[in-house]
């Protein structure tokens, strides 16, 4: 070394035995949906800018349920915060479907919401199909269902229209993709090629869709519930232009360990994931509005953690509202 | 569904044994250095807008090897390109070493560079240490590599010179940022945490280096050579502050497999790394000058192919004589 080289004691490097006796605390990131629903809604913004009109979001009530007229009360709030027009229309339950098809043929609707229950029967479901397709926000409509299923992202032959997400499953993938699992290397719709995923929870609302939605965009998925463990995979080397489903003899403890992102959904106050079994380094996400994960235990395997998605449900039901404008817009009546 | 979701037949939804018929290719992007490079490039761009003045390199060719003339001149070509002075100055072997002295005090010349071998002895090694510090470009003097081992960042107490890491090992850290190997989202010095990485080769020039700046970075690296695979990490949950080596009795069949990235640098025209241990999807990056994957085989599995590195690894070099000129302006002497 030159003489230029020489330096004092103070920064003379340290000898390995003093550094290998330091030990740092475990650096989990915890991240909350707010922050990761921000980024969302700069992009809605934008979109909002390059609308023709303000949005109008339709909420129909129809029963006396107290957390039904909460959940309308934060949408309005939502809505009026971030410059969407938003209207609740209280009717009776006898009502409610001739309402819904008034404000399918009505211009000035963009987006269609229903809080339910409304009957608590089958008669649900089918006010729920009633909902015109391009004013269904929260994409629950057949068509958007089985297009997520069968891997097709447009509603149109031109692929002029895409076709609308359901929101919870939509929020997971925005958090996924805010978290940097889904590789923008790669090309839009395998960035998940490579990455392995367990959704706990396999509800036909949110957790077989999405272990679906993840399984399409590329991920080996394992879904779990309590009748067993599927694998979801569009095959070696994702050539299947969609996924498909097997059922397997596998058991948590296998699958839990090779996952580089955990997901969970268990609408129970008593479970909580074996953190044990995850990963060092894992990303955790929590969609249950019940706690799955001890937060003590995650933050000391994981590398993130999102204890909740709340907010970014909520920023994609105002993103779905300006792409289902923009499909009506590109005019093709479908 | 309401009347408006009726559509021509043409848009109606494929039957699932139309769409469980087709089959994709597989979908491998092969990504080449100059595109990473370029991007590098733009960096430097701006750094170089910001230099006082335009940097000079000095390169000392003592011999009459063609391969480091060839060396030499590919340095000048891509100096002049990129707006970085360059000045070759040929000396006799016995007249290298004042030759050095005097460029490490000349305040005019900012990088060194030697084009070995010049005696091909350890004498070599002696030369390489007396670049000045704060001059080589290379990152080859010792306390670069002391720091880069034990996971020291800066030169000093304050933390205001960042310590130079060789070209090599840097280029494909700048490799893996650009994929989004590296998290984003995870606090700088910690971004590989959760990944696993298998490097095979362990020379001292780049493997052994390369693996345990990967580990310190968070990762779970396999350092694979003839005589056995070591792997290196910070631990469980990171807690250390630098990696540690540890030998394992571990095979090739072990680990590629659980690999999310597989980097190799055998210097040998008969190696090919055998891609059926690949994990479906993972990501491949060759850094000899030999090719170590079957081209056809990789892009069977591999979800991101990277066959050379030597663009970026001249990119980093002028990255290195900026951040060196950057290091000399906040003049702590070190």
């Amino acid at each position: 070394m030159s003489s230029t080289d020489q330096k004092p004691a103070s920064e003379a490097p340290k000898s390995p035995s003093d550094i290998q006796a330091q030990e740092l605390p475990h650096q989990c990131q915890l991240v909350r949906a707010n922050k990761i629903a921000a980024a969302l809604m700069e992009e809605i913004k934008k979109g909002l800018a390059e609308a023709e009109r303000k949005p109008l979001l339709v909420g129909f009530l129809a029963n006396d349920d107290p957390a039904a007229r909460m959940y309308a009360k934060w949408t309005a709030k939502t809505c009026e915060k971030n410059g969407f027009g938003y209207e609740l229309r209280e009717v009776n339950k006898e009502d409610l479907e001739d309402a819904i098809l008034e404000a399918n043929e009505d211009d000035k609707v963009d987006g269609i919401l229903i809080y339910f229950p409304v009957f608590g029967t089958r008669h649900d479901s089918y006010l729920q199909q009633l909902t015109a397709l391009h004013k269904d926000v929260e994409g629950l409509s057949h068509k958007y269902i089985f297009n997520m299923y069968q891997n097709i992202r447009h509603l149109d032959d031109n692929k002029l229209q895409k076709s609308i997400l359901p929101c919870t499953p939509l929020a997971v993938v925005k958090i996924l993709e805010y978290l940097g699992v889904y590789n923008q290397v790669l090309p839009y719709g395998n960035r998940l090629f490579g990455k392995t995923i367990t959704v706990v929870n396999r509800s036909e609302i949110v957790g077989r869709p999405l272990a679906a939605l993840l399984a399409n965009d590329g991920a080996t998925v394992y879904s779990v519930d309590l009748d067993g463990i599927q694998l979801y995979t569009r095959g070696e080397g994702i050539r299947l232009r969609q996924h498909r489903a097997v059922d397997t003899d596998l058991t948590l403890a296998d699958v839990a360990p090779k996952s580089d992102v955990v997901i969970t959904g268990v609408p129970s106050a008593n479970y909580k994931f074996p953190t044990e079994l995850l990963k060092d380094g894992a990303i955790c996400v929590n969609f249950s509005s019940e706690k799955n994960f001890d937060e003590e235990a995650v933050m000391k395997r994981a590398s993130i953690y999102v204890p909740a998605i709340g907010m970014v449900t909520i920023a994609v039901l105002l993103r779905n509202i300006l792409r289902l404008m923009e499909n009506r817009k590109k005019g093709v009546e479908v």
